[in-house]
């Protein structure tokens, strides 16, 4: 099984739950990279269509791996170097050629929910996984209704506002932690 | 079951391994407070000597609580609401009384781990228990070896390097998630 993760910022939903394009932050490349090592993602996209910001990404990225961060911390171009640019979802799929994308949400958007147990034995096929996650308020429904399958939310409680870096992390490793005890 | 959260600035460690205090994040406070918040904390403490970083702290927490923030955000604030500022482990044990104090750590300390499977049959338990998280490079040896017990590394590959927001997101989830299927 491969496996890749996009954050998308465009489109996504903003608080009104209207379609815009989010900026990139350098603590998302960052955590979701260093998320995305840690369990074995092929690699890490960042969406946006936004040309500028492709070029801010790509000097964070210079500096880790070549600059004086690469020498002071080398583990962080580890995760770093699994970072790829694509301006739309459609793109990564194309790029890609995965066989599948499912799409994360933490409420609920009209799809059917594909359960934990059933991802985690689909991703032992032998087939290729693009998860997809949303910045702002998350994934533009088209997007989701796009996608193969819905993963279930995270639903700790009654509060359902987790940071995107909170959540990427719990996803990826309820789905690919070898040992949960 | 009382659970809290203490995000610990003094003492940990820098890359050398001596002993330091690192600075007060925002984004860490924020991402920290929605994971506590999500999993049904009581408190999330930051923990640093520095009170110039307290002031920082609360300056932060004002513009969500009174501000502009509020008002444009409301469930922000049920998250920061539960955040409290001490200048020491020591004092987060004594203000909030807990039963037992729980350490984190990435890599292997010499103290003996806890299971999680342990762990969650003793959460729940009719005891208070805090949980510490390190920033830099982790809690100082002594103040692991001061607690009375230590969670399990994450351990998911061969990359044992997860932002500090996101380690927090899996233990609380590992902890304290109702359902994972």
């Amino acid at each position: 099984m491969t496996v890749h993760v996009a954050l998308v910022h465009h489109p996504v939903r903003n608080r009104e739950g209207e379609e815009i394009a989010t900026s990139v932050t350098n603590i998302d490349v960052h955590d979701l990279a260093r998320s995305c090592r840690t369990y074995g993602v092929e690699n890490f996209w960042i969406v946006t269509p936004i040309t500028a910001q492709h070029a801010i990404i790509e000097r964070i990225l210079s500096h880790w791996s070549s600059g004086e961060g690469r020498r002071r911390v080398p583990s962080r171009w580890e995760a770093l170097s699994r970072v790829r640019l694509a301006k739309s979802v459609a793109e990564v799929k194309e790029l890609t050629q995965v066989d599948r994308t499912w799409a994360t949400a933490a409420d609920p958007r009209g799809n059917s929910v594909l359960s934990l147990d059933a991802a985690k034995t689909q991703l032992k096929e032998d087939r290729s996984t693009l998860l997809l996650f949303g910045t702002g308020h998350g994934l533009a429904d088209d997007l989701v209704a796009g996608c193969e399958a819905l993963l279930p939310p995270i639903q700790a409680g009654d509060y359902n506002h987790l940071s995107v870096r909170a959540a990427t992390a719990i996803i990826l490793d309820r789905l690919f932690a070898r040992d949960r005890a």
